[in-house]
């Protein structure tokens, strides 16, 4: 029997090298792992592929798809639609595999609140001062932008405590290691394990 | 500031190789990890060492500790006493060190009861089969005594489902591998990460 993959959310302000730990534990493209993608009714653009950096769907599915409640959250954006598919991921576990959801701290609380099992990993930058480094690697930045960024950093920072998991972006390689340490353990989680292992329990239980 | 140590409960049946894993984790001696040391009352044997091997103390101590409450349980064998003090684990965590409890499915409920931050990991041997195999490895017990064996463990693994985790010990390397991850994760949960990271994330969230 397969187990139920798991749901992690992973929130982390800009400069914090998220979307560089997601891309490099998903690197090898492993079979049980996946991240979530989105659905949108804007068209495809050179290069994209349906299934892999959108759902591409009509402007009438997607709103089939919202009055089967189908979404966490979805939003109109320049009269194109985008949202993410709570069906979908479910599916998606439901197949064994591990759903990496890119979301602030506002996504992340709406999907808690919807699958409390989910599993939280908040990303945070080492020091104050490189992340502001980070904010202004291209040096050319006016100080209001600079600052405007900060202050964007800092509210998202202060959700870092509704998270599971913390984990401190100072060495990228010590950060992936201990994000894939994460993922693996919570593989040995009980839950997962007697569905996975259901039949060997039943042989080595019988009396 | 020094993050406190987690508490793992560590149970199996015989022949899981739960004291094998244990000694192959710590072999190396690791600062931030300690097995669980008991006090007794009995004399120490050569080459025993005093907080390695057991807490050595005369019976006065000993009834005094019972007075104070410091054990989780303790037992009278033969004129001597043996005991597993929570006041000793908690000092131990308190230095930041992870402890390792080796100890049947009764005693890892008093633990629970008592401490239910401590952590879950019961051991499992692959199969029926291989679990007979390692219970009569001298191959010169009688199949009275096999049986003996084989109910006891049976009892034991009925009691799979109070654990947090579960390792399946079919391959040593991997289920040694599976130990390690377990407890690498549990530092990176939010609680122990608060407290290691204190002043980086005042700094973070200064205004």
């Amino acid at each position: 029997m397969t187990r139920r993959g798991n749901l992690f959310i992973v929130s982390a302000p800009s400069g914090a090298g998220k979307s560089s730990l997601i891309n490099a534990l998903l690197q090898d493209q492993p079979a049980d792992m996946q991240v979530s993608v989105s659905h949108t009714t804007r068209a495809p653009r050179p290069g994209e592929e349906n299934g892999v950096h959108y759902h591409f769907v009509s402007k009438d599915e997607f709103k089939t798809l919202i009055d089967q409640n189908a979404f966490f959250e979805w939003a109109e954006v320049f009269d194109n639609f985008y949202g993410t598919s709570r069906l979908t991921i479910e599916q998606t576990l439901d197949r064994g595999i591990d759903v990496f959801l890119d979301i602030d701290w506002q996504g992340a609380r709406q999907v808690k609140a919807v699958m409390p099992e989910s599993i939280g990993i908040f990303i945070l930058p080492p020091s104050r001062k490189e992340l502001e480094r980070r904010l202004n690697s291209r040096g050319q930045d006016s100080e209001t932008i600079i600052a405007r960024r900060m202050a964007d950093a800092v509210d998202e920072m202060s959700h870092y405590d509704e998270y599971d998991y913390l984990i401190v972006n100072n060495d990228f390689d010590t950060a992936l290691n201990e994000f894939s340490t994460i993922v693996k353990a919570n593989r040995l989680h009980l839950a997962g394990q007697r569905i996975t292992h259901n039949d060997m329990l039943d042989d080595l239980l019988a009396d």
